[in-house]
């Protein structure tokens, strides 16, 4: 595997080799796009290393982007108050210049360790990583989406279940019935009566968490029969063959009739919760769902080459904030060049005296100094 | 001395006992006000503990503030580029509600122990500070003046030799010889063009290294008379009895005359050197000039309830980063909170959660997500 492996190679060609080989090769895979795994990529990029990206989730950000984007971050260092969204579009920005590759929308399913030291990762797609150094980035692990309590509702997941949206398009001129109450069952709702041929909306209770626009929106939609409105209700029952073919919804007042629904798509949307996953089962030396890593030199594992760093390690005295995930990345990007560069040694150079040099030519740098005659 | 501190009454009546007594309270004493010292203030403020800076510079910011203002840094996460200067100026706004109390232009001179295990720090004006912790987050250390190789300058300092320009109004209708070929001996024979009765401006080459617009305004100014030019020259006696009274500068070429130049005041501006200072004698542990400290816990120096964090400390691996300081002022805060609530036990909250709650009455916090009823 060793012959795979070359940085040199990896950097000058990287997108040319993509197409004629099943395997990404990288200097850095790093599992987890949220803001530490980003923010990797400039720490690297500085020491001349690439990174490539692997996460569950269709866009990077991590919880960010998907869960809060709207919400404010106050303990940002030098930002009194930001939006999580922003603080990714502005990670997003100052990582450009080092070229991260991105595989997004799947999930790191398993680490093999290669003779030569090095190691592949693969994803729930079968999407193939190889890399001298693994940095598992993963925050509270990979979001999974919650179910509802349906019997034989995994007999039907990609069967006209869907837990998530990616493409909104998969469901023009369908049936679909959404099933929640906050935000993401809102929108999608509203978004989708105009895509679908038929929107029903399902909801336990009769008051809506969500921001107050997409509340007045939908109650509009349902007003007009865009949107079927099912409140005080539960999705029980899944019926079909091969493929979904209907739902019976009852109501919280069991006097009410049941309602029989027959949809191309039933799509609970109930949020996600962070599960360490696949990772658990990788040899890595877990405590109360986290990765140990030895804070006192490089954040390695007990898997030498593979890193953890930001909310999904542990270590005395670990506080799971955005800030400390920074401080571990730039320190593990240090040890990283150790092992990616035996031979060489690193002299780090202050950004303000040295600049950053992209890897798709761009520089910036401090203006020099003018030095002038006066007479 | 135990008596003397109160933190609960520090926080309600700072600043009316420091109106009654001579020695300044609070919970946190940060040596340095550069980034680091600063965003403590932050951490500390989460934690309801309230900090007071001691900084030998007459402003906050350190280094940043000094030395490049106007330099881009561009290794701050989540920022692509920022000045040093907005850097500092959004750190000070992001404490603010905490309330920091600043004590500037003062170095700190000495560190008393105390029985109770609490600290006393004098400054080089005697201003007392007492708190149960003390963290130094100094930077490269102090930064002193460079001074210029005139075997008596020693005896004229504060008698007619100034180093820094704390206040120019000291200056108003005085002669002034200002020696330097940089942005300061630039832009202070510019100012004082206008305050002083008479201005000299020596440099020993005939280029300056100054912001190009001032390089033009000093050149006009000497062609108008408002400032005298002495390039290719230095200062190499200084006269005086009690006070200083004249200096003689000679130039590069000895067939030159020397000029033999009365003045009150003699005004050395070669740059700052940075110097641990009297810090290096207060019985911490010292490597390569600076402070070892326990990395795999708290950030605590070899004396305890003594932090050291940013770039005045030293530990394996570690990286004189502006986002280091940061991580480990958190790091610190949290430890720090132990030493001066034994007996509560702290639950970190989020900002995106909990809010920040400032010490001045103000609460920033995420708007709540909108209930509503959809029928």
């Amino acid at each position: 595997m060793s012959a795979l492996y070359d940085p040199e190679r990896s950097r000058r060609g990287f997108k040319d080799e993509l197409k004629s080989s099943s395997m990404i090769k990288t200097d850095i895979i790093i599992i987890g796009a949220g803001p530490t795994g980003l923010f990797t990529v400039f720490e690297a990029g500085l020491l001349k290393l690439k990174c490539h990206l692997i996460d569950a989730l269709a866009q990077p950000g991590g919880q960010c982007s998907e869960i809060y984007p709207k919400k404010p971050i106050y303990d940002i260092p030098a930002y009194p108050e930001i939006l999580a969204g922003t603080l990714v579009d502005n990670l997003m920005e100052q990582i450009k210049p080092f070229e991260p590759g991105f595989t997004l929308g799947e999930r790191a399913e398993t680490l093999e360790k290669q003779e030569d030291g090095s190691f592949i990762v693969t994803t729930s797609k079968g999407t193939r990583h190889h890399a001298p150094v693994v940095v598992i980035a993963g925050g509270l692990g990979s979001f999974e989406p919650r179910k509802p309590l349906i019997a034989n509702i995994g007999l039907f997941e990609s069967k006209g279940v869907e837990y998530m949206i990616k493409d909104p398009e998969q469901f023009r001129d369908k049936k679909v019935v959404i099933s929640g109450g906050g935000d993401s069952a809102l929108d999608w709702a509203i978004f989708l009566a105009d895509v679908a041929s038929e929107v029903s909306l399902v909801h336990r209770r009769n008051e809506f968490r969500g921001a107050l626009d997409s509340v007045e929106k939908a109650r509009e939609l349902a007003k007009f029969g865009k949107i079927r409105l099912y409140t005080e209700a539960e999705v029980k029952e899944i019926h079909g063959k091969d493929e979904l073919h209907a739902v019976v919804i009852k109501y919280n007042d069991q006097a009410k009739e049941d309602a029989y629904v027959e949809t191309d798509y039933f799509i609970p949307l109930f949020g996600l919760s962070p599960k360490l996953g696949p990772i658990g089962n990788w040899g890595l030396e877990i405590e109360k769902n986290a990765i140990k890593v030895n804070n006192a030199k490089d954040y390695q594992t007990n898997i030498p080459g593979v890193f953890a760093i930001g909310d999904v390690n542990t270590y005395p005295g670990k506080l799971k904030l955005i800030l400390s995930g920074f401080h571990e990345a730039a320190v593990m990007c240090q040890f990283a060049y150790q092992i990616i560069n035996p031979d060489k040694r690193f002299v780090m150079k202050y950004t303000t005296v040295g600049g950053v040099q992209g890897f798709d030519g761009t520089k910036k740098e401090a203006k020099k100094e003018v030095v002038q005659s006066i007479n």
